[in-house]
């Protein structure tokens, strides 16, 4: 039996948390690229703030955050009492599942958690807490195997000298490896192609300027960032050649949500003839969504307009419209890149057969 | 003969500057909206620096400011000798020509100006002066006509209840008067049509944020404030009927040179099917400026993308592309809005029949 308080994702390259014996560390994202500070969470409330309050972003991440944290409840909670237990359990799945409405992965990540709670019914608090431990385990490391395979699938799309637009962050912050779009720019280069990065800053939370731009400077990929509103200048004048977005929801038709302004670079790109792809695991599909009209956008506060890291932008009482995320059509993605391979249209037909 | 002295462009409703007898009285636009500082300047070097730092900015204002400045260098110049007026003068006119290179509107002003002077050879330095103040009164005063009619134009394509979307800054503090695409939505809620406004933010310098949105609560026009990223989201989900811009400078085929973003959202507008317009006076058209490919585009300062407003939004030394400016081909144009009536495709017969 393996030790149920082993580290679980520590790694040489960057991730963005791992479970220690009674915490999960995890990389403050709302703090870069100014500091890299580690937070040290020892419950499941904390878990839960993280994930609300945007320390840990990126649906794949978000799923594995919530894995560990109940992982976590599981080793901090000391009863011999396994119903007791399985209680605390399914109190802290429930708590993770009011903290963020729209990444898919996160209700994956904890229905998986919850049948494992519940296959252990009749197990005493041991063998509970090592299943759940176990589970959250192959949920990290299952992510982090895809990212590789998405990687490779994505980067068979690239050609040596190739430009690619992103948008948000889509590298191993995002994931519980080496991310999705950004990952698959690092599986190219792995290769022997030189593929450059032109990141949009992603307003209004700057996950762009934030973690996209420190990722590739630290992994040494090199990167222009650009304001949002220059994207369409940029297809006409920096040679745009490619577009890579992540995912946090897939529709069984295709039909992708993801941040805020990714519907856009997919106009644009389709105006300048430029293919754009999607690069997301096939946890981020809800075969339940039919298509995009079903998958409901959060809206967040207009103060992240407004007043972003304190400073004022704006009149402070004028109105704003702040929705995280956009949806766009299937007949916009020349490509959905998976670790199940490379998709194309119909998306319906190719996402049934890739579920199957 | 008027007082030489006299306060040019005093109104009850906003301007952006105003010429006292030795001074330039200028609304400090970097300040707003926190702020409703007016700077008070008495040289031509102080006039310069604020087009340059972007305290004034708007390609009419621009236009404004030089003249007015080259006015004031006319009031505070004592010397009762007429060449050494004439090359101060000149000098002048030529420090304010460095300032902005883009905005046609500029040289304009400043080729009426040197006309203005020239054309005074042989008077004594008293009424050298007054022609140079009575030149700078009437491209201020015809400017402030043109956006009323312009306004006028543009209002005649307005509809009860339609939801425009703009970019920048296009409202009084950009001009001599009401505005250019702001003005047109004033001229036509005068008129009883209601019609709101979506405001994109506009970075890197947040002119819509910062600027419209103000303008908009000040005088009571329904606003709504995004980031340059949602505007496709918008065209998609918050019923927008119209894109509205200004524009810095339109060559003689209609390719239309505006702040950064405006050509995405002219790629955004033709795949919505909604029209998009660009409103500016005649002075705008470079009939000399054969095509969009002929404009110069100003690049700017990598910083205002990486820590607006002194904010560390990015890696202090992540490589940023900051062009201040994009082209929209006139294929792209519904209309072109002008104090001279609308013109419409093709652009070219259209811009040399309003130009005569």
């Amino acid at each position: 039996m393996n030790d149920p308080d082993r580290t679980i994702l520590r790694r040489d390259e960057l991730r963005p948390f791992r479970l220690e014996a009674r915490a999960l560390h995890l990389l403050d994202q709302r703090a870069l690229p100014a500091a890299e500070t580690w937070l040290v969470l020892d419950d499941v409330e904390g878990v839960a703030r993280a994930i609300e309050t945007l320390a840990v972003r990126g649906a794949p991440a978000i799923g594995g955050a919530a894995a560990l944290g109940t992982a976590l409840v599981a080793r901090t909670t000391t009863t011999r009492d396994a119903d007791a237990l399985r209680a605390t359990l399914r109190a802290a799945t429930a708590r993770l599942r009011t903290t963020r409405p729209t990444a898919v992965n996160l209700f994956y990540a904890l229905d998986r958690m919850e049948r494992a709670i519940d296959a252990a019914a009749g197990a005493d608090a041991a063998a509970l807490r090592a299943a759940v431990v176990d589970e959250a385990e192959r949920i990290v490391h299952e992510d982090e195997a895809a990212c590789a395979a998405m990687g490779a699938a994505g980067a068979s799309l690239l050609q040596d000298g190739d430009v690619v637009l992103t948008i948000c962050h889509t590298g191993a912050l995002a994931t519980c490896g080496q991310g999705t779009a950004l990952g698959a720019v690092k599986s190219a280069r792995r290769a022997g192609k030189r593929v450059s990065v032109v990141a949009l800053e992603t307003r209004p939370l700057l996950q762009g300027a934030r973690l996209t731009a420190w990722e590739c400077l630290r992994e040494g990929i090199p990167v222009t960032l650009i304001t949002d509103g220059m994207a369409a200048a940029a297809f006409q004048r920096r040679g745009i050649t490619r577009a890579f977005a992540g995912a946090d929801r897939v529709a069984a038709n295709g039909d992708a949500a993801n941040k805020i302004g990714t519907y856009g670079v997919a106009v644009l790109a389709r105006h300048h003839g430029v293919p754009f792809t999607i690069v997301a695991p096939t946890t981020t599909i809800d075969a339940r969504t039919p298509d995009g009209a079903a998958i409901v956008v959060e809206e967040r506060h207009a103060d992240e307009i407004r007043r972003p890291q304190g400073t004022a932008f704006a009149p402070l009482d004028v109105p704003a419209w702040n929705p995280a995320f956009d949806v766009t059509p299937a007949a916009l993605i020349d490509a959905l890149a998976t670790e199940r391979g490379v998709l194309r249209a119909p998306y319906g037909d190719a996402i049934a057969r890739a579920l199957r």
